[in-house]
């Protein structure tokens, strides 16, 4: 049979009454009396397959007590509804195909420590749980590049191995690149996606990025995904209009079309289904009263911790964007307010229910003079820089963007305690496998 | 205006007859008695703006002076239909906004080194013929995520950073990882795929991968992208069957909306529109035939070099997919062929006009202990590969899949001689920047 017109548990639904021929593993079985029934996970679901003693061949029936969990094997039958089954229907099996006999699974039902799961990462990946969690994922990053490709938006790859280390070597990994002396993995594409936008006027780039800090919290991995708009013709308002509408684009996705994983994963989506435009805006000093209101002895002019965020989203029951932060917290490349030099035109969206940032954003400065200043401020190396100064000499325009953290917009939308259950295979300082 | 509703050159025959504001840079312009031809791209297209002395105040009138090659402005005016201009409408100007004045433009209409341009990377993607590849570009990934994601395939990205230098550590980029020794860029997500397949049944992973190899050649650049497909429960059959139905999807997908771009790219599209299902298939044997035919000396044995490649392909007026290659030149995970062991199951496919191997699969061991005895006879640290000995230990199925490189395919759909034009920043041995 042609694999593309293959069933798959999924939609089962939609053969009932026909024979139909499914192939999978072993998640769990059970007899009664003469009935036996074998629970089949294939990847996209799990059916129930119901045989009765002398319905089959006896060496039919037999399969059934070789079957280990995880073995491979192949069940033929009618499907039929039934509303006891998971998922709502089963199948009347006619036939058992043993396709492989597992060793004895080493997860078993019963808890396990997360380091023992997470070494066993490749089978993990397996358990109900972390399957709803993938496919949430795999669901975001599909609603990320649908909004993005709709509103015509470029896809322009940045690169991953970088020539210049810009902001000191300590938290990136660097390689020998042949004879070109060294190499670091990037740790965000921004700098070419503006060079993307002054060419298609509004790009975006997603790839893996790198961060080798040493941090054990449970934000952190030393190799996530991010995804980076840049449109030229726009200010700090367009960057917070497009970060609003883009968060209830994908959180909407995900509700409508993942279900079913949302309650695999226990989550209460009350405060998902409110995140619709518009999204409240709070100036960096409205956050700062809010934080003192609290008796939070926090300094104006520091940048938030983790703490502080949480207490400031816990405000709002859907994510708030913060804006207009000191300068000196912020990164050189943005533009100050025309208003107050002391601000940068910066907006950080910090997800609620203590999630924290998950998008971070600016207008950047468009002036080549100005941002040829900034660089001798932050004592970086101009000749690095001049393929971005050239963005400034020719034809530089008012441009914005922002980057969203895949992992950390999981583990919210989720909600999870920690992003090493929100990638497939997670790097992080204390691990590197499998 | 809100960004999203803002009208850009590749929609502006949806509003003929209406006043509009376009933004965008000075692609060219000239003068002819009273009237001022400004030609601006705004990174979806370019138009025509027409003024007439008289027609607009003198002050908007002379702006057509200051403006530089590549200035940034924006012009006001009523849309008309006018076949002769370049899109096929053009603007009555009422009024020109001047953003930035670009100082002289370094890349003149003039033919310029290929050096001189890499160099100059973030401005060259300005230029039309590198704006047509992107787009191109963008249109073949997007393809190949709806070709799965309409499949039922879910995404599982693998990890750039790994752990074992499998063969070898000659072609592999490493790094410092914190205190766990080194780690290395990925060649390839195919490992994790699998371990992919045996949860969710269908995969892919689609990232960037590396190779570090001392290669100068047109088809290799150090960083490259590729996608990666897995199936549970298929053979070589229903790999080479995907394979061919996904480079119909692919090409069919670019032809109907890329045709714009192909023309810029002066691509002759007839061998293109030739990829449809079924492509042919021939065995190695069959393509060494070819080979001995045409004249060459070639050994029973090795595998195809570039131009051996060429000559097998130039036979076929569409990509051609061979099959069962001699086991020795493949990879150690690959089964045998039960009707002749000393052959892998394995396919390449060649795309034609010269532009050699752009997919390599294979139907993948999935016996334990043949697996592991492979390993031995490769001389490959059975250790770190004991997680991936793990898919045949618990559950083990026949599975397939293969690899498709990004940059090769667009090399190919849009003609490319070289593919440092198929990637925004391309990596070489020779090059690192911008």
């Amino acid at each position: 049979m042609s694999l593309i017109n293959r069933v798959y548990v999924e939609n089962v639904g939609a053969h009932v009454g026909e024979e139909v021929e499914l192939r999978g593993w072993l998640y769990n079985k059970r007899s009664s009396g003469k009935i036996r029934f074998l629970l089949m996970r294939d990847g996209t679901g799990i059916v129930q397959g119901v045989m009765v003693k002398g319905s089959v061949p006896d060496e039919v029936f037999e399969r059934f007590d070789a079957l280990t969990q995880e073995s491979a094997f192949g069940l033929k039958g009618k499907v039929r509804k039934e509303d006891r089954a998971p998922g709502g229907y089963e199948l009347e099996v006619s036939d058992v195909v043993i396709y492989s006999i597992a060793h004895e699974y080493p997860i078993a039902p019963k808890e396990h420590g997360v380091e023992f799961l997470a070494d066993r990462r490749h089978l993990w990946l397996r358990s109900s749980r972390q399957h709803a969690i993938m496919r949430v994922r795999h669901r975001i990053i599909k609603a990320i590049r649908d909004f993005f490709d709709e509103r015509g938006f470029t896809l322009l790859d940045s690169p991953i191995l970088t020539p210049a280390a810009c902001e000191g070597t300590t938290t990136l990994f660097e390689t020998e690149y042949f004879d070109l002396g060294k190499a670091y993995l990037t740790q965000s594409g921004q700098l070419y996606a503006e060079a993307g936008a002054m060419a298609f006027g509004k790009v975006y780039c997603f790839g893996p990025t790198f961060r080798a800090e040493k941090s054990k919290t449970r934000r952190h991995l030393s190799e996530f995904w991010m995804v980076e708009p840049e449109v030229a013709f726009a200010d700090l308002n367009d960057d917070m209009d497009l970060a609003e509408e883009f968060l209830e684009y994908i959180v909407q996705s995900v509700l409508r079309d993942r279900e079913r994983e949302l309650k695999v994963l226990e989550r209460n989506t009350t405060f998902l289904q409110n995140v619709k435009c518009p999204l409240p805006r709070i100036t960096y000093d409205e956050a700062v009263e809010i934080l003192k209101r609290k008796g939070v002895a926090f300094e104006w002019g520091n940048d938030f911790g983790g703490t502080d965020e949480t207490i400031i989203s816990e405000q709002f029951d859907r994510p708030v964007m913060v804006h207009r932060y000191p300068a000196q917290v912020k990164a050189f490349y943005m533009k100050r307010d025309p208003e107050n030099p002391n601000l940068a035109l910066a907006v950080d969206v910090l997800a609620p229910e203590g999630y924290g940032e998950i998008i971070g954003g600016s207008q950047r400065e468009d002036d080549l003079d100005t941002l040829i200043r900034r660089i001798q401020e932050h004592q970086l190396p101009q000749e690095a820089f001049e393929w971005y100064l050239d963005l400034r000499r020719y034809g530089t325009v008012p441009h914005a963007g922002f980057g969203l953290g895949i992992e950390r917009t999981v583990a919210w939308i989720c909600g999870l305690d920690h992003v090493r259950e929100t990638i497939p295979f997670p790097r992080m300082i204390y691990r590197l496998t499998p």
